[in-house]
């Protein structure tokens, strides 16, 4: 029997390129929605509801009971209530609430994939790294690990993310796709010390966040399981 | 004085990101366009027509005294008189001669960053990599290494050579760019053995190839400064 597939697709402005119907996308935005997103969920957040405009985040602000939060440039996004760091979102705050997010890129490329067909959406961080890797490795469906990179352009960090996911899943897909190698390539230089490896690379969004005085928050983006939960999209909604 | 910048755009899909007037755009499509291209200059072809279509490809054939040649899908274009291998431009058979060019990738991208208003563009390969280096430095211009890819897919081998340049070059360029720094961390896994590289790292280019029995036209490609000129646009030609 021939193996899944598994593809990288490095920025939402490739999307089109691959075929994300009937397969599993994984949508990584590692700085920082997708790390909030598990941030969230596993502190008890009922449910997460992604949208792609701040407009349309306050009027469900206005319409439910609900948090809304946002994040344009890497700030709050004005008329929300937050941003989008995991430390705004800690257990006593946020459990059995509703988070109502839209971010830079992560919820946009969410919104993409879902235009263009996807059926199955999990959201992917290092923070939930292994929940992700045991449901690709027990669903056995082709793969598409989409990045949200920065406003089109291809970053470090999510590529580094689907780096260390072909490097601990990848023998059990068929992996015919350069991007896919240069991605688990990239990810074989870093994985000793991912934050030391982006202030060494120089990445742009370490620089973004480092300037809003925000290392911590990169520093814990790049922590592993820290937050093992696996976000899957039902329903206009992301639960556990 | 501030230095200038270098941006690498690693597919022609993300061509819209970059501001391409006002600087330097370094056409890449090692296997095979830019490798061919550089290597009929340097064994003496009068001038280059790059076209970005098959008929037009013909119809300057049917008009003027010129090789037609092209490739689509890595074979020589129906219709065409020759492919896209350096092997097919010996000194003897290409000196004084034009040449008129299509390829799936390459020479489709050259027209694209035309038609976004690039007023500068050059060919890069390995072949002849120290001489677009060295105008790169001399020039002091912004610059774009420009990815053709695979059908707007990122590739390896292009992005190989971007980052071949930004170890050359970059230190003399503002490089904030997270494409540049992972095209840079690529080469410098790949840079002992270009071609092993290729091999280990599973190219989708490199399978292409090798199952049109062309190992050797990768070899080739993957050498330094073998036909080292600098071929640049001016009056719809490439000339050196």
């Amino acid at each position: 029997m021939s193996k899944p597939t598994l593809y990288t697709c490095l920025s939402p402005a490739l999307l089109h390129l691959y075929n994300v119907r009937e397969c599993i996308v994984v949508v990584i935005d590692i700085l920082r929605a997708t790390s909030t997103i598990a941030t969230a969920l596993h502190n008890g957040a009922k449910e997460i509801i992604p949208v792609d405009s701040v407009e349309k985040c306050i009027r469900l602000g206005k319409n439910m009971a609900c948090i809304t939060a946002g994040e344009r440039d890497g700030k709050v996004a004005e008329g929300l209530q937050y941003g989008n760091s995991s430390f705004e979102y800690p257990r006593e705050f946020i459990q059995g609430k509703i988070l109502v997010l839209t971010t830079t890129n992560g919820t946009k490329l969410l919104h993409m994939a879902l235009a263009k067909g996807a059926t199955e959406i999990v959201t992917g961080s290092f923070l939930n790294f292994s929940a992700v890797c045991d449901h690709l490795l027990s669903t056995k469906k082709n793969i598409i690990l989409a990045c949200a990179g920065w406003k089109d352009k291809v970053n470090i960090e999510d590529s580094l993310f689907a780096g260390a996911v072909i490097a601990k899943v990848g023998q059990h897909f068929e992996v015919d796709c350069d991007a896919s190698n240069i991605a688990a390539s990239l990810y074989d230089q870093a994985k000793n010390d991912l934050f030391e490896f982006m202030k060494k690379s120089n990445a742009s969004h370490y620089h973004r966040l480092m300037n809003f005085g925000l290392e911590r928050d990169i520093r814990h983006c790049m922590t592993k399981d820290i937050a093992n939960v696996l976000p899957y999209y039902i329903n206009e909604r992301l639960v556990i």
